[in-house]
């Protein structure tokens, strides 16, 4: 790695593509003269997009015929091979053109065609999904988010070492603590997999973090545990269904507060505070889920994000590269 | 069962017992001429709480000597034997004396001493725990949600038809759809077991429900679900996220909407706004989970809910007895 970062940038997956893709990269240009984006996708429509908003030097666009679509399975994205802005991007990164890959595109197919071009890392035999979970006291990082659903307690210690390099990468000056998400606290619930995962982090000791038991649903968002490790079918119910808690109370709390007039208007004289507390919970700040487990680092922005968000996962792939992310895993394990 | 409603309450389990578990009866009988309350406890002390609040005729106390306690663990409550307040209670349900038992002590107790005590309905291997869960149009009912670890296609399928049984022996207008929560909506997702689950709910057609395929964790809020299907793992960490998420948000909306004077003013101003809310999502509305598969109903109240709370589990039990609940469930196996 030079001193500048080299995105190599999908700018024809998500909702709204390229528009999005490329306002995203023009607003994290802004506060970004380190960042090189090397941007995949339709040439013409990505210069007039770009409009002699990113400095000369600063970027580049590889033109690419082809793309993936959301609705392609990942064997039919896998299929339409070397000429879709995917493909072309993990291929960068593969022939270390650039640092680190990020699409706002299918999500199977990413991982998938990640797969098929970089290797894995040597000892973890499956990459994992992971995301930045907001709580009382800031982020926590949780994996797996549905990458595996039937995980060993290997994998799950794998895990565990991924997501504390991750966790250390982006906050430097924290020494994360693991836990594991189960359905209690005692050392004899959960599973035979749970519990033996819990043996092997419990005798292996580690200055880069330290294991701190079981963690169960409900205190994943008190932000005592900064690395929180589950199977992909279980992490993915549990994101999933925070997300939909989280719109339900949200939507509903506006719809009873603004349905009188007074509460219009004491609505409106709150403003500003609402207004915090939306930024707070914007989930355009934790947008972009992190593949681990390959030898080259993987990002994928939500698809439904806008321009900020994905700018937001633009500095988290920054901060990826600054951190040494693979370099940390490799030390880790 | 006559047309009176009889329950069988254990008075000693929970925070701040037998207080709560009184108020709450004594709340439950103004409005409830129909129930008859078999209460399990210290005599005096509950006698004296009663105060001549409930009438003649309406209950009895059996006093017991000794009780499970919180810390107690399942073979500790279950060695404890015949004397405490929580077997006799379960006890009564098993000779008829009663038609249904309540408590809000310790749940792994309760679970297996009602399984030492009452038999399995025929044809169903595993009891589940069920619980009502809000959602935007109302409430689901959700199960396993702790009691099994690991399930088979058949344990799914007996979940679905005990929890579309309990569910229209709540809601008696509506015909239930049931959902298998599960991590994509395509039929391809999954694990093994979710799938043969899948194959068998959709062969299988039934008057009493309709099957709406799978469901993802963001979905459950939506209400359009009624019976959300699950093993006891995923389920339990589901609901506990669920939780956690809404306590977090609505602690954090306290914070950031007072914080400062016009807040503070404006917060007031929308008190009535903001409690109706706080109303909506109270948590002793949904109180109380139902093991689903003896072959008497045996409902658990949170144990530290209040005697509102408490009420409303009784509200449950009766509303369970009226739907003829057991019935149900063996007619539709």
């Amino acid at each position: 790695m030079s001193d500048i970062v080299k995105i190599a940038v999908d700018a024809m997956g998500g909702d709204n593509s390229p528009q999005k893709i490329i306002d995203g990269i023009v607003h994290n240009h802004k506060n970004n003269n380190n960042i090189f984006y090397k941007i995949f996708g339709d040439k013409q429509k990505i210069n007039k997009l770009i409009n002699g908003n990113i400095k000369n030097g600063l970027y580049e666009i590889i033109h690419t015929e082809n793309l993936v679509l959301s609705t392609d399975s990942p064997l039919e994205a896998a299929k339409k091979g070397k000429n879709t802005s995917m493909w072309l991007a993990i291929e960068s990164v593969k022939k270390k053109e650039t640092d680190i890959v990020i699409s706002a595109g299918n999500t199977g197919a990413l991982l998938v065609i990640a797969k098929l071009n970089l290797k894995m890392i040597d000892t973890i035999d499956k990459p994992a999904l992971s995301a930045l979970w907001p709580n009382k006291k800031g982020m926590s990082v949780v994996l797996d988010l549905g990458a595996n659903i039937e995980c060993n307690s290997k994998n799950l210690f794998d895990f565990s070492i991924m997501g504390a390099s991750l966790f250390t990468s982006l906050y430097p000056n924290q020494k994360p603590n693991i836990g594991l998400l189960n359905i209690g606290s005692e050392e004899l619930k959960g599973n035979e997999t749970i519990k033996e995962t819990f043996k092997i982090l419990n005798d292996k000791k580690s200055d880069n973090y330290d294991f701190a038991g079981y963690i169960e649903g409900n205190q994943i968002m008190d932000g005592d545990i900064n690395v929180i490790i589950s199977d992909g079918f279980t992490g993915n119910i549990a994101l999933k269904t925070a997300e939909g808690t989280a719109n339900f109370i949200v939507k509903e709390l506006k719809k009873t507060m603004t349905n009188t007039i007074l509460g219009k208007i004491s609505a409106l004289l709150n403003f500003s505070n609402l207004n915090k507390f939306r930024k707070r919970l914007d989930p355009r700040l934790y947008n972009g889920a992190i593949f681990l487990g390959l030898d080259s680092p993987v990002v994928k922005s939500h698809g439904g994000t806008d321009f900020i968000g994905f700018s937001n996962s633009l500095d988290v792939c920054n901060r990826i590269i600054k951190g040494n992310l693979i370099e940390k895993i490799k030390r880790n394990i």
